[in-house]
């Protein structure tokens, strides 16, 4: 039975499934449905600013849930945010789509509205096109003056944490295809929690702070190398997940760990005298921390696992090679 | 002759083409190559944000030269800060490409660049990832508090002007694929000017703007209807360029300025009180603004043409019908 879609209007599809359910913030003094979106910030911060942008068949496979591409199209550019020690205020959102279809929309509405609310972020404006099927979400965010967290200050000598369980992400993705398997791992895949609370505590305790988006190994070389540093690390310190390790055992799960992305967490370096400090910081925290390894002077990554070098085939994902 | 096409890392296209013909601005605490941009904001102005997404096959033709692609990712944005009455000053651009290639972003970063240096914008972030042909940008400016112009304050008895030359961007939209016709034409379709500088001193003068990207009657249609008001317009007044009329006749050219489309012009209201101060700004205006009717308290837009009631049809591009 061919059933017609329903196709709509620009102007009533942005009424009807973006405008409606919107966070209450004072400090938008004109949000969608002008020519662009004003604003007010806070007098002592900065303004941070995240552009992401995600496409079927390449960010996510063909298939995935709409509510789950709207959550994650924002919780990305959320996780960016995070690892600046930002606190998000604002988001636009260019959607393309082939055609407009209200099932679609209204589930995409819905996860990206939930985690909006959920963080108190005001969608102020965007575009909404005919074009291949994905999302480019824009999300600006204030810190105080001077307190932002780049990724470029790790020093020789400070301990290399990481939240969260990295790798439960990609094994989430692999699930996907084969329909099965722990609804965990699926969960992390297709809806990543940005690490918000902890990126905004973390500022002053971290000494360089970045997102883990393209793999644990491949962002670890990001940071050092923009510290101008390098790292020891122990591959047995990694924080596998109990999910992760019985879906796939121990070896396949480090690689994942290791080369998956997707995993949105929190990388940062802290200094031995602020150990203490973060301690505390984390005893609350409904995510773990874990420390995998240490800056060293010397450029390049070292992994070691029950005392001995470790090797591993570098299978991370990169858009152009 | 098949030639390999070199590809290149996202890091290495980013400094090669992104990272490099920055504008120097005292206000970007951190820019490109961290997760997100920080920047500053002067006291006493407003944050003003607009997104744009362009792809191949919607907003341009296939074919479209590279470096006009550029330039047109940037300009339709600052079309929407124009029409708020906005300076702008920083940018971010989500590139998205089925492969990259060096020449390709050559052209295309020289056209983006040579727009942003002109206007004086920092290019902050983004992303660059393989997906279908097609840019996002999202602009970021300013306005003093309070000053933003909107769409809904337009009121009865205001006059209703437009910028340039409506209709002239489609006709070059249209020569493009026949490869002839005027050069100033394709020109206007490829390379938009926007109406930055127009913008601003209209700021306090105008009571109501926006910029005319889907057509300057659909545009109309929505201004009025933005200001619960209605509109009698003279399509003998319409601002038909000289090249336009050349190329298609008048009748084809009025068709063209009413429904084309892409002409990135400011359509705006001006109370009669104010004519004379409108006046004496536009006098030194390399552009011409044309007053083309008046606001009425009736919905609906009434044209004519020569003392009777004009009729067309509107052909107005919309994205999802």
């Amino acid at each position: 039975m061919a059933r017609r879609r329903s196709t709509l209007d620009e102007a009533t599809l942005i009424g009807r499934y973006f405008a409606g359910p919107q966070a209450l913030r004072a400090d938008v003094v004109l949000g969608i449905g002008d020519d662009a979106a004003v604003t007010r910030m806070r007098r002592g911060c900065d303004l941070v600013t995240a552009t992401d942008a995600l496409f079927e068949g390449v960010h996510y496979p063909r298939g995935t849930p709409p509510r789950a591409i709207g959550h994650r199209c924002l919780a990305v550019n959320l996780s960016d945010l995070a690892a600046m020690g930002a606190k998000p205020l604002w988001a636009s959102l260019a959607l393309s789509l082939p055609r407009a279809t209200g099932a679609w929309l209204r589930e995409f509405s819905a996860g990206f509205f939930a985690l909006a609310e959920a963080w108190n972020v005001a969608l102020i404006g965007g575009d909404t096109v005919r074009g291949p099927p994905g999302a480019t979400v824009t999300v600006q965010g204030e810190v105080r003056r001077g307190r932002h967290v780049t990724r470029d200050a790790a020093r020789a000598g400070d301990g290399i944490w990481v939240t969260g369980h990295p790798g439960d992400a990609v094994a989430g993705r692999l699930l996907l295809a084969r329909r099965g398997g722990s609804p965990l791992l699926r969960r992390r895949f297709l809806y990543p929690a940005p690490r918000l609370r902890e990126g905004v505590a973390l500022a002053g305790i971290a000494s360089a702070m970045m997102d883990v988006s393209d793999g644990l190994h491949d962002d670890l070389g990001k940071l050092m190398r923009a510290s101008g540093c390098g790292a020891e690390l122990d591959a047995s310190r990694l924080p596998l997940s109990r999910q992760l390790l019985a879906a796939t055992g121990p070896a396949a799960a480090r690689d994942m760990a290791l080369c998956g992305g997707d995993d949105y967490e929190l990388l940062f370096t802290v200094p031995a005298r602020r150990e203490a400090q973060l301690a505390r910081l984390t005893r609350d925290w409904a995510v773990p921390a874990t420390r995998i390894g240490t800056v060293r002077r010397a450029a390049g990554l070292r992994w070691s696992l029950d005392g001995k070098p470790f090797r591993f085939r570098d299978r991370t994902f990169r858009h152009f090679r």
